[in-house]
C-alpha cells in the first residue's frame, strides 16, 4: 500500500513546508509570472538558463532526494538520529571543553531569530546591537590577552594559528620560511598549519622550547600556552628569544586560562590565538565556536578577519562599525594577505555574553574550580601511586598506567571520555561542568598503580595553585562596566534584548542582499542544534558515540553531492573561505599527483568574489585575471589569450556560476572545455548555486570542484556574520584530494591534503539545520525554491526598470536570482550615490541591498524565494518612493545636501527635535509612506563617521561617558 | 564523602541559581539595608513581620525541602523525569487531541519570553501586539461559532461550560434550576458542571436529547456537538424547543468540526462553548489550553471573563483594549456572576496564530483530512465485520468488540492509545497528526471480528463525506485579511515579532505590579515545558506512561506543603480563582460532614480581591463584609461584630495575608483565634506568599485553608494574562475535600468535592516550572528571595516617600513585599490623578504599577525580588521626574490640560509631528529623562478612549481600512 500519511490531503494548501518556506503563494506565483511575461516557473528557467547546462533538454533536473517530509516527521526522524549519539561527559581536552551555556543565552541568542538570522554588519546603522556585543568580544578577549587588538573572531583556534603563522610572515623582516611550533601543540593545530603551510612555501619546524628556538633563520614561532600536555611554562624566554632574532611570537592561549595567568601580551607576545568555546559554546561535535586572534597596536593593519571598532554619528553620538575595511581590508584579490570572510559571530556573542554574565570574578572563581578540582584529582593519583607526569598544569594531567586503552574503556564505562595519549599515558581534562561525582568516577577507572597506597577520598576544598607562582596573573580584566552589571538573569535578558532591538534581522525585514542569499531559516531547521546529543558531543569522542551525527553527515554529503552533480563532498571546512581553499588544495593536490607540479596560475574573472584571488594565493597559486566583457560575463577572447599565455602552467579557473553579475552566461561550457583542453580544472564558486539547485548541477555542466556555501542556499542561518559552513565538492579525480583529519580516519581520504578545519567534521554541530532543509523540501521543492527565487529576481527587475536601469542580463532579458540596479546615472543627475539609496532604505525599514559589488555605483538586490510578494512590493514601493525623492533633488526642489537621502538614516532623536532647521520635514524624513506609521523601525544611530573612526581606532568598550549627551 | 560538586568553590559569584534569580547582588543589598535601615535582611524581616506568625521566634522558618541545584543539574533531572514519561499517539480524544504545533509558533510565542513574560493587558497602550493577537482569536472562534461575541479565551472546555451553565441561569426568566446536559456529553464536563452547580443549587439533569427535552421548567441546555461518541446530530430541534420553554441553549462544540458544520449560532445557539486546543495547543498532560466561550450579541455584558473590543486613542487611530470592564466586569464582589480572572491568553494566541497561519483553507483541509482518514478506518473496520456503533461522526467512532480491553492493549502495544468505553466498545479520536501508519497499527489492534470478510488495504483516497447532509457547512469563515496574508513562516515570523514589539514585558522592563508578583521566569524553568515528553501526553493516558509528570506533581505537591506548613495540596485548580473556589468548596465539604449544612456566611475584609467575594458566591456562600480601619488592616472590633451576628451561620473568613495593602498586620492570629473560636474556617488567600515563604507558614500560623498563585510566587510567567494555576493547600482535616477526578483515581481524595478542571491535574504541562524554581532555589534561596523582595518595598517605599505619600505601613513604618503610593493629595494640588503618572510612566519606558486597588487614586508597586539596584533606581527616577512634572502643573507652570502627564503616553507619531502646539517640549514629551535617548520605547498608540470603545463595541478584527490615516 502506498503511504500516503506524509502526503497532504489534495487541496490542503501550505501544509508541506515547501510551502511555508517558499514566499509567494500560488496566486502571487502566477502573478509575478505575469508581471514577467511567462506562463510558467519552468518555462521562464528555460528562457533565462542556457540549455546547454542543463541536465535534461528543456527541463529540469532530477534529483534522487527522499521524498518530502513534514516538520513533525522531520525533527522525529532528527530525534531518533539524535538518540543514536551518546555524548559522554568529555575530559579529552584539546582545545574542546564541557561549558555550561547559561539559558538564559541559549534559548535568547543562539535560538532567537533576532540574533541568529541577522547579516554580516556591513550596514552599521542597523546593526549596533551585535556590534556592541562584538565589541564586549573583542574587549573581553584583549583583556585577557592582554594585546589591545582583537579581531570579531576567526574560525577557530587550528585557523587562527594559521592565519598567525602568514601574518607573521608578512610582518617578519626574517628572511626564510621557517614557522617554528611548540612540540607540545595541540595535534590538529599543527596538521592544520601544515596543510596551510604546504602551498605557501612555509616550513613548519616542531621543536621542544624549552631547549629554545632551533638554530637558523626563524620568522615566527608559536607556543600553545598552557601546552597540549597540560603543563604551564612560561613563554617569556622563547618569546625574547625569537624577539631577539627578529621573528615574532605567536601564543595559542587558553581563554579561561588566562583568567588565572600572566597574559601572552604580558610576557611579550606579538599574536595571541585561541577558541572562546568553553565561554558558554556549545561542543557540537567540533563546532561552530569563535576562534580569537588579538595583536599588538602595530600589527592591527594586519589582522585578518573583521574588526569592530567605535566611531561616531551625523550627530556626533558614539556608533560601533566595522573598522579598517571597505569589505574586508585582507582580502585584497591576489594581494590578498587573508581569504577570512565568515566569522563566527553568533559564538562570539554567546562567548562575549558568558563573560559579561559571569564577569571577572564569576570567571575567575571558575577557573578556580576547574584548577582546584584538577589538582585534587592530581593529588589523589599520586597518592594512589601514578606518575602524574607535570608539576605545573591549570585543568589538563597526563599520567603514566600501564595500559592507556584499559582507563580510557574504564572510564568510558561510568559514561567519561579520557585521552588515551600513547600506551602508557593518559590525559585527562577538567573543565567547569566537572563534578566531584566525576573525579570519582574517572579515580575509579585508574583503580590503583600501589595497592599498597592509602586510597584516601578526593578531596576538592583546598586552595591548590599548581600555576608557577611567575606566571600568576596580575593585571586586572574585564574592568568595564558592562562586564560588571548584568548579574541576574532579568538584567541580561534586557540588555541581549535591548541590543537586539537596535537590529534589523529577517524577522523583521527582507534582506535583500546580491550574493548573500538570505532566506527563511526554518524553526524546525534550527531546533535540534541545541539539543543536547548533537550539543554536547566532543569532536574527538570515538564515533561509535556519534553515530547518529555521522549518519546525518553521510547523508548530507549524498544529497549535497546528488544535487550538484558531484561525485564526493568534504563538510569538513567551517566557511566559504576554507571550502575555497580546500578546492584549490585539492585541484592542487590532482596536478601534483601527475607530476603537474608546475601548473600554479589560477585564472580568475575580474568580476569574481575578493575571496577567491585570496584563496587562490593561500593555496600556493597565482593569479592571472580574465577580462570582463561590457555585459559583464567572461571575455572569452581574453580568457583565450591567458590560456595561451600561461599554457602548461594553466591550473584552473575559477568562476562563479550564475556570474556575481546575477546572470546565467550562456558561455560557461565553452569555458570549462577550453580550460579542460589545455589541461587546467574548473572550479565553479557555489555562492549562486540558489539559482541552480533542481536545474542544473556543476559537476554536470562542466566543472571539476566548487565550493558550497550552506549559510546561503541551504538555510543554515548568516548569525550576524558566521557561522558559516563551506562544504568542498569534487568530481571522482579529485576525489582523493579532500580533506582529511588525523585525529578522525573518516574524515576523509587518507590521501587527503590534511585538515583545513581543527575539527574533523568542522562546524557539525549546525549540521542538522541544512539536513532538515533537504529533507523537509525533497527535490521538488527544492527546485520549486530556485525557481521561485529566479521568478522574484525577474519580477523585482521587471518592476525596477522603469525606475532604475538593471545593469546586466542575460537571455531573452532575464536575470538570475538576483539583480543590479545601476544608481550611477542618477547619481550624475542628483549627486545621491548608492550609499544614500542604501541609508534611504533604513527609513523604509530596510536593509540596504549589497552596495557597489560587483561594480561600483550599484545596488544588488537577491529576493530569494522566501520572501512573498506582499514584501517585494514593500521593498518595490520604498524604491519607487525613493527614486521619487532622487527626482526632487535632480530637480533642484531639494537642496543637494540638505535632503532626506543624504540626511538619512533618521534617528527618533533627530525626528523629535525640538529644533528642526532642515530642508524637509519631520514626516518626510520619518514616514516618507503611510505604512510606516503602524510599525516603525527605528534606527538607533545617524549616519555614521567611517573616517572618524579609521582616524581614531577604539576597538574595544567605549567608557560609559562616551555615551553621555 | 560529602559531595560538593553542586556547591560552588567559595569565592564563586553568582553560579548559584538564587544569585541569578534575586535581583539586587550582595554589594546592592547592603546598600538597600542602609537606606532602609536595617542591618540585615533578617533584621529587616524581624523588625516587619509579626512575632506571632513567625515558625521560629526571632528567625526565619526551616524549610525541608532538597538542597538547590544549579540549572545544568535541575535540567538533567527534569530530562531524567522526561524520560520516565512515555507519550503514545493520543487517540482516546474526549476534548484532547493530538495537533502540530508549528514550529515557528512554538519557538517565537511559546518559548520567546517578550510573549510569556507579558502581563495581563490592563494597561492597553503597552498592550497592543497582544490584544490584537487575541481579538484575532475572538474573531476566530466568533467566525467558527456563529455567535460574534468572543472572550479572550477560558480557563478549558469544562469550566466554559460551567461558566455558561450559570450565565445562562442569570439570563433565563424560566424559574427552577434544571440544566439539562446531553448525555452523550464529555465525562470530565458533566463532572466540572455537577461541581460547580451542587453549592449553587442548580440541578443537573442529564438527558438524551434526541428524545428531546426531559419535562418540567428548564432554563438551560448543553449539547455536545459532535457529541462525545463521535455521532453528529443536529441539535436545531432541542435549541428550538429549548427557545420555546424560555431556555437558553449551549453547544459544547469541537472548533475543529466546525470547519465543516454548521456552526452553533447558525443552528440557534445562545451560547458556544469549547476548546482550542487542537488548533496546535500541545496536550500537556491536561493543559494549559484556551477554553472559548462566544454568545451573541443580546449576552455580551454576561460574558464572563475578558473581552477584547477595539476603541481610538487620543490622535484617533483605532486600538485594542479591554472592553466592558473596570477591573473585571464580572467579578463584582458580592453580586459577582463569575470570579474567573486569570485565563489562557498564551494559549489563545497560540490557538489563533495557528488559524493565521493555516487560514480557511487550511483549516478546513486539516479538517477534511481528519474526517477523510477517520471514515477509511470506519469503512476498513466495517469491512472487516466490526459494528461501527454511528453512521455519522467527524472525527470520533465507537466500534462494538468482544473485548474492549483487549484491542486497547494491542493498540498500546503499537504505540496508540484508544479509549475503552465499556467492556464491549471501543472509542477513537482521529487528529492532525493521525498517519495512515498509525491508521494500519489502529486495524492491526482489532485484529478481524469475521474471520472470513476480505481484509483489504485501508484507502484514505476517497472525499468521504459523513457528516449529515443538513449539516453541511454553508457560511465563509476567517474572510479576514489577517487569516489570509500570512503562509510562509517568514511572514508569520515578521507578523509576530512586530506584535510582540508593541508590548512592554518583563524581558524590557520591570512591572511592578502590586499583588501580581511580577518576578524573573527562568530560561531553565521554562525549557522543559516544551520538551516532547511533557508536552504531549494526553491527560486520560494511563498513569504508567506519565510516571515522570506524577513524580514531578507528587515532588511539587509535597514542597508546596512544606513551603505554607499546610497538610495537602491539589494542583488541579487552572487558575488562582478556581484555587479558590476549591479551597471554599473545601470548607462547605468539611461544615457538611459535621452536619454543620447551615454555616454559608463568608466574612470577607472590605480590602479583598474582588475575586474571593465571586469565589464565595459560587461556593455557595453568602457574604459579609467586615470593615477595614483607616490604616487598612481588618477592624478587629467589626469583625468580633459580624461573628456574633451570623453566629452558628459562619462559615469562614477569606482573608489576604499579608493584606492586599501590602501590609503585615499583627492582628492576623487573633483573627483566625476569633473565627475558629466561632466554628469557622480561616481561608488565607495566597496572592501575597511571596512575602512569606521561609519565614512565616499560613498552615502554622492559625489558617486551615490558602490557594497559592504558581504564576506568583512560583514563577509560572504570566503569559499576558494566563496561563496560571491555582492549587489549593489544606489542612489535613480539609484534606479529605479537596478536588478529585471521575478519570483518574489519584487526582484526589475518592471522599473529594469532584473536579474543577476538565484535566485531572489540571495546567500539569507548565508544572515543570515550579517544580524548577524550588529546586534551584532550594529553601535557603527561597527565603532569601522573600527577604528581597520585602526589602526592595521597603527601599521602594523609603526613596520615594519625600515625593510622594505611602499609604500604609505595619510595624516600625514597614510595608511587606509591596507598597501604596498615594496620587490623591497631588490630585487635589494639579488635577493630575494616578490614571495620567500609570500613562506618564509608559513614556518613561515602565509598565504602570497597579492603579486603584486596593484604594482608588493610588499606584500600588510590588518590585519583587527579581530586580536589582539599578532598576529599581531607575522607576524611582522616573517617578522622582513625575513629581517635578505634578508640581509644574500644581504651580501653573504648565496648563491643567495641556502637560505631558495628561498627553501621555507619547507616541513617535505624535512627538514626531510636523505640527507641535503643545504647552511642552517635544524632549519633554518624549525623552523627560536623558538616559531615555539611548533605548526608547515608543507606546505604539496614544492615550486610549475608553468609553467611545463601550459605546462601540467592536470585539473582531478591524477592516484594514479603519487603519488607513
Amino acid at each position: 500500500m502506498p503511504d500516503p500519511s506524509n502526503v497532504p490531503t489534495p487541496g490542503a494548501p501550505a501544509r508541506v513546508f515547501a510551502d511555508r518556506h517558499i514566499g509567494p503563494a500560488p496566486a502571487e506565483t502566477a502573478e509575478m509570472l505575469k508581471t514577467v511575461g511567462y506562463g510558467s516557473t519552468a518555462d521562464l528557467m528555460n528562457a533565462a538558463v542556457p540549455a546547454s547546462i542543463l541536465s535534461a533538454p528543456g527541463q529540469s533536473a532530477t534529483l534522487d532526494l527522499p521524498a518530502a517530509i513534514g516538520e513533525a516527521e522531520a525533527l522525529a526522524e532528527l530525534r531518533d538520529l539524535a538518540s543514536r549519539n551518546r555524548p559522554t561527559t568529555p575530559m579529552i581536552g584539546r582545545g574542546y571543553y564541557g561549558t555550561l551555556t547559561p539559558p538564559v543565552i541559549l534559548r535568547n541568542i543562539m535560538e532567537n531569530p533576532a540574533w541568529y538570522t541577522a547579516y554580516t554588519p556591513y550596514q552599521p546603522e542597523i546593526s549596533q546591537g551585535r556590534l556592541e556585543a562584538l565589541i564586549n568580544f573583542q574587549t573581553m578577549v584583549s583583556d585577557l590577552t592582554g594585546l589591545p587588538i582583537t579581531g570579531a573572531s576567526l574560525l577557530d583556534e587550528s585557523t587562527a594559528a594559521a592565519e598567525a603563522m602568514t601574518l607573521a610572515r608578512r610582518v617578519s623582516k626574517v628572511k626564510g620560511d621557517v614557522f617554528v611550533v611548540d612540540s607540545d601543540v595541540f595535534p590538529q593545530t599543527l596538521q592544520v598549519l601544515r596543510t596551510r603551510a604546504e602551498p605557501l612555501g612555509i616550513e613548519v619546524v616542531v621543536a621542544d622550547l624549552t631547549q629554545g628556538l632551533p638554530e637558523g633563520d626563524v620568522y615566527g614561532v608559536l607556543v600553545q600556552y598552557p601546552a597540549s600536555s597540560g603543563v604551564v611554562r612560561d613563554p617569556s624566554a622563547v618569546i625574547a628569544e625569537a624577539h631577539e632574532r627578529g621573528a615574532l611570537a605567536v601564543v595559542a592561549a587558553d581563554i579561561l586560562a588566562l583568567t588565572l595567568l600572566r597574559s601572552p601580551g604580558d610576557l611579550g607576545a606579538d599574536i595571541a590565538v585561541g577558541s572562546t568555546q568553553r565561554f558558554g559554546v556549545p561542543l557540537g561535535f567540533g563546532g561552530p565556536h569563535a576562534g580569537y586572534m588579538s595583536v599588538g597596536e602595530k600589527l592591527r593593519r594586519q589582522l585578518p578577519g573583521r574588526l569592530v571598532g567605535v566611531s561616531v554619528d551625523d550627530a556626533g553620538k558614539p556608533a560601533y562599525r566595522l573598522a579598517l575595511q571597505t569589505r574586508e581590508q585582507h582580502i585584497r584579490r591576489e594581494k590578498a594577505t587573508s581569504n577570512i570572510c565568515t566569522a563566527q559571530v553568533l559564538l562570539a556573542i554567546m562567548a562575549g555574553m558568558y563573560a559579561v554574565y559571569h564577569g571577572p570574578d564569576g570567571l575567575r572563581a571558575i577557573a578556580r574550580q576547574v584548577h582546584t578540582r584538577t589538582a585534587a584529582l592530581a593529588d589523589t593519583l599520586a597518592q594512589r601511586g601514578f606518575e602524574v607526569l607535570h608539576g605545573t598544569y591549570f585543568d589538563t594531567l597526563r599520567v603514566r598506567v600501564p595500559s592507556a586503552d584499559r582507563v580510557v574503556e574504564r572510564a568510558l564505562e561510568a559514561g567519561i571520555n579520557l585521552l588515551g595519549v600513547d600506551q602508557g599515558t593518559v590525559g585527562l581534562s577538567v573543565d567547569e561542568t566537572t563534578t566531584v561525582d566525576d573525579l570519582e568516577k574517572v579515580l575509579a577507572a585508574f583503580g590503583e598503580a600501589d595497592r599498597g597506597a592509602e586510597r584516601g577520598p578526593v578531596s576538592v576544598d583546598g586552595d591548590a595553585d599548581r600555576l608557577p607562582a611567575d606566571l600568576a596573573r596580575g593585571v586586572d580584566y574585564l574592568t568595564h562596566q558592562v562586564f560588571n552589571t548584568h548579574r541576574s538573569e532579568t538584567s541580561l535578558l534586557r540588555y541581549m534584548r535591548r541590543l537586539s532591538d537596535r537590529d534589523l534581522a529577517l524577522d523583521r525585514t527582507m534582506i535583500p542582499l546580491g550574493s548573500c542569499t538570505m532566506k527563511l531559516n526554518a524553526t524546525a531547521e534550527m531546533e535540534s542544534i541545541t539539543w543536547p546529543e548533537f550539543a554536547g558531543l566532543h569532536p574527538f569522542a570515538p564515533l561509535d558515540q556519534a553515530a547518529g551525527s555521522v549518519s546525518l553527515i553521510r547523508d548530507l554529503e549524498g544529497w549535497l553531492a546528488e544535487v550538484t552533480g558531484y561525485d564526493a563532498v568534504s563538510l569538513q571546512p567551517n566557511a566559504g573561505s576554507q571550502g575555497e581553499l580546500a578546492g584549490l588544495l585539492a585541484i592542487r593536490g590532482y596536478h601534483r599527483s601527475r607530476g603537474d607540479d608546475h601548473r600554479d596560475v589560477c585564472l580568475i574573472p575580474s568580476s569574481a568574489h575578493g575571496t577567491n584571488a585570496a584563496s587562490a594565493v593561500m593555496a600556493g597559486m597565482r593569479v592571472a585575471v580574465v577580462a570582463c566583457a561590457d555585459d559583464g560575463n567572461v571575455d572569452l577572447d581574453d580568457l583565450r589569450a591567458k590560456i595561451a599565455k600561461h599554457g602548461a602552467e594553466l591550473a584552473a579557473i575559477m568562476v562563479t556560476y550564475p556570474s556575481t553579475a546575477g546572470v546565467y552566461e550562456d558561455t560557461i561550457t565553452e569555458v570549462c572545455r577550453l580550460v579542460h583542453e589545455a589541461g587546467g580544472q574548473v572550479y565553479v564558486d557555489g555562492a549562486n548555486l540558489n539559482a541552480l539547485v533542481g536545474w542544473a548541477k556543476p559537476g554536470e555542466f562542466g566543472a571539476d570542484v566548487s565550493h558550497l556555501n550552506l549559510h546561503k542556499t541551504f538555510c543554515i542561518p548568516h548569525g550576524g556574520g558566521g557561522p558559516g559552513v563551506g562544504p568542498v565538492a569534487v568530481r571522482s579525480h579529485l576525489a582523493g584530494f579532500l580533506p582529511n583529519h588525523p585525529g578522525q580516519p573518516e574524515a576523509g581520504p587518507h590521501t587527503g591534503v590534511g585538515p583545513v578545519s581543527g575539527a574533523p567534521f568542522g562546524s557539525a554541530g549546525i549540521l542538522p539545520i541544512s539536513w532538515a532543509y533537504v529533507r523537509m523540501m525533497g527535490g521538488d521543492g527544492l527546485r520549486s525554491a530556485t525557481e521561485t527565487a529566479v521568478l522574484s529576481a525577474n519580477y523585482v527587475a521587471k518592476r525596477l526598470e522603469p525606475y532604475y536601469p538593471v545593469l546586466y542580463t542575460g537571455a531573452n532579458g532575464l536575470v538570475a536570482h538576483e539583480c543590479i540596479i545601476d544608481i550611477r546615472p542618477l547619481q550624475k543627475a542628483s549627486g545621491i550615490s548608492n550609499e544614500d539609496v542604501a541609508k534611504r532604505l533604513m527609513d523604509y525599514g530596510f536593509h540596504a541591498p549589497t552596495m557597489s559589488f560587483p561594480v561600483n555605483g550599484t545596488l544588488m538586490v537577491e529576493p530569494t524565494e522566501s520572501e512573498n510578494l506582499a514584501e517585494l512590493e514593500r521593498f518595490i514601493q520604498a524604491m519607487i518612493s525613493i527614486r521619487g525623492e532622487i527626482d526632487r533633488v535632480a530637480s533642484g526642489e531639494w537642496d543637494a545636501e540638505d535632503n532626506p537621502l543624504r540626511g538619512a538614516p533618521h534617528t527618533a532623536e533627530a525626528v523629535t527635535a525640538d529644533e528642526w532647521n532642515r530642508g524637509y520635514t519631520r514626516a518626510e524624513a520619518a514616514y516618507p509612506l503611510p505604512s510606516l506609521r503602524q510599525d516603525k523601525y527605528w534606527p538607533p544611530v545617524g549616519r555614521i563617521d567611517q573616517a572618524y573612526g579609521d582616524r581614531n581606532l577604539v576597538c574595544s568598550c567605549p567608557p560609559p561617558e562616551a555615551f553621555e549627551l
